[in-house]
């Protein structure tokens, strides 16, 4: 049970969105905008940050179903997204995207966490000023959604199956809602 | 000096904004339907979330500009403002306005942190569930602003004086982007 009455039984985010359309349609704007469209930053990579700072923010329905949808889009699957979780300093990703989960991890925390040097970090693996936004603003943004979600008490399956299935889902047809026929 | 060169000056989140403008309308449109949309909380009083949370985050620019633009739109003014960020429980609003403010301090904290307590004591003053949905949502939007802000180092000013005006232009124009002419 959600902690209000959504009037509707759709799992996770989807189930607020559709109690409050005029704010889903913004929060579905922007995470197109932020996982889908142009970035230096790979589809997959951008879904492996969200999941990182969703798992840091313990938050069970995003950190599974962005976990499936990097799974999903990354080369090295969920093994690649399991091991990031596992243990950041190992995770098989590039030194360029390690050094910018870290800077997302930092954001986690507060803005204020963010420091010269895990700035510099990132730049001496390559990492360019679009690159360092991006990455702050997914973990930004994922702050709000999990708090979102789990502040809400939204609908939080447990079955695995449904999360493969959600994330499968999302890389094939993204965040925004389907457009009405006609 | 941003974390990143923006190509521009403009004070917060504006000047983040300018430099990747598609999540910027996507991020204006947001507020705009959170803050300034149909809500059975005033502006004034959604106002006074954003500000609470931005203050517990410690963004100075966010707590500044929206303090500002609570205050012109509150009839208690700055006054009202700063004494509720001063001591909730003895916030100057009505109880059920001190309660929701309690659901969006624990939002800060994390998503889920909020209780079934809090939401039993915001309920037990006659906050609706769109009025809980609407201070959780403001406060998490506010976790995730407050993080794009300083995790990259966006430009905040000093000057009293620019934070009034910018919540006066608020409070009076909202925050979507200007309309090109014609």
């Amino acid at each position: 049970m959600a902690h209000i009455d959504l009037g509707n039984d759709i799992p996770g985010i989807r189930g607020l969105f559709t109690y409050r359309p005029d704010t889903g349609r913004a929060l579905s704007g922007l995470g197109e905008a932020l996982l889908r469209a142009d970035s230096p930053l790979s589809r997959g990579e951008r879904e492996l940050i969200a999941t990182y700072v969703s798992h840091l923010n313990e938050c069970r329905f995003c950190a599974g179903s962005h976990g499936a949808c990097a799974a999903a889009q990354l080369p090295g699957g969920s093994g690649q997204v399991e091991a990031t979780l596992a243990d950041l300093a190992q995770a098989p990703v590039s030194a360029k995207m390690r050094a910018l989960l870290a800077i997302g991890g930092r954001v986690q925390e507060s803005g204020r966490a963010v420091t010269d040097k895990d700035l510099a970090a990132a730049r001496a693996e390559g990492a360019t000023d679009r690159e360092i936004h991006d990455a702050v603003l997914i973990a930004a943004a994922f702050c709000m959604f999990n708090r979102y979600v789990d502040g809400l008490g939204a609908l939080t399956p447990d079955d695995p199956a449904y999360y493969a299935a959600a994330g499968q889902h999302l890389a094939e047809h993204g965040y925004l809602p389907p457009q009405p026929a006609g």
